[in-house]
């Protein structure tokens, strides 16, 4: 039997990241999942993520906490309104208020780091350049300087093994993504995307966030199927 | 009244840190500090970090637990002895068991989002490739890696203001940082360093961490300000 190499993979339970741990497993790796909760929703992604690791045969998952909420600076750590219903021009005009200072440099230091423990060289992440064009912490030249890096800031630095950032999805559309995942058998119905879910978990149906995942399946000609969740939050309110 | 730069500045509390605290003052800037709390003795490290920053006159002190414990791999997050009275020759062999799996990649991407938040373009950490030569994250080539990927990953490297990455104490000796630092008014008495305290937080003397910093001030014709701790902590046992 062939030994697989580990690999870590960020996985927030979101779409893009269940999308992420699936092409790593169809790329041989044996994916060591990590979930970095920084924000104030704790319970909804620890279960979303915990789903989408043990649905795809994840055996290592770890959870690590981070307060970003004490510096503040996003509407997913500080207390700042997500924006609902957004127009597409508006979501793309500038750096949204949903983007949370360096997360995806906080996220991949510790990745690095967990990847250094288990003695893998590769880590994923979900991480992309479309829906996302926004995040500065989402563009290929980001992903590339975080790569180098890393290769400098370990005990494989040192020893010359390299450090390998995949960013599978990165120049995928949000349909893309999903056609990847189908094909790989994602079940989207365990992850959660939403920004500002209510008290059960489910999402709101109107953050930039759940629009974008909503409409891309509608263009596959197919129904996201997290909305029941959401019909059955906007009948609870 | 000239304007201060804000800069942020990493500071656990130890002599490292504090030294470069006051170096960031003694520039022109207005330093924002920075306390990452990633091992097990929070207390200790949250009051010598407060000692210090209260005493160089910071205002902005903020202070991020993340919890790297999950991922384990060091004697500082996990379960391993910390070692005790070594030559220099065994301190310098290897990468120690006190090594923390990129711990300074995981604060300064902390450092690089309070940076953005307070719009500072500079941040300052108290890394030395003197002492810590086996430290992979204490070279001035993952410095510059860093630097460079954090002019990609925040707004202000998206509109084309660069991010500034200070490790002013980087290639002095233990001595000279000590000498750098009474010249500033820095006052050792506050800091704390050891990597295993007693419970009163009072320092073990014997580790890695006592042993280079009492050397330093010894070759200065001075006694650590902390010995009367270390003092007192080996007649309790």
């Amino acid at each position: 039997m062939p030994e697989f190499r580990k690999c870590v993979v960020l996985l927030s339970g979101g779409l893009d990241s269940a999308t992420c741990l699936a092409i790593a497993k169809s790329r041989g790796f044996e994916p060591c999942a990590l979930t970095v909760l920084y924000g104030q929703r704790h319970r909804v992604e620890v279960d979303a993520a915990k789903r989408v690791a043990t649905s795809l045969g994840v055996t290592d998952h770890r959870f690590v906490s981070v307060d970003l909420g004490q510096i503040g600076g996003s509407a997913l750590t500080a207390d700042i309104d997500v924006p609902k219903s957004r127009n597409e021009l508006e979501m793309s005009a500038e750096i949204p208020v949903t983007y949370v200072p360096a997360r995806n440099t906080v996220m991949l230091a510790i990745a690095l780091g967990f990847a250094e423990v288990v003695g893998a060289q590769d880590i994923f992440v979900g991480v992309n350049a479309v829906d996302y064009s926004g995040y500065p912490d989402c563009r290929p030249e980001f992903v590339e300087a975080f790569e180098r890096m890393a290769g400098l800031a370990t005990k494989a630095g040192v020893e010359g093994r390299a450090m390998h950032i995949h960013a599978p999805l990165i120049h995928l559309k949000k349909a893309e993504i999903i056609q990847e995942g189908m094909k790989l058998g994602v079940d989207y119905g365990l992850t959660h995307s939403c920004y500002d879910p209510d008290e059960r978990g489910h999402p709101c149906g109107a953050c930039d966030s759940c629009l974008i995942r909503s409409a891309a399946f509608e263009s596959l000609g197919l129904v996201d199927p997290c909305i029941p969740a959401i019909r059955d939050s906007a009948r609870a309110q």
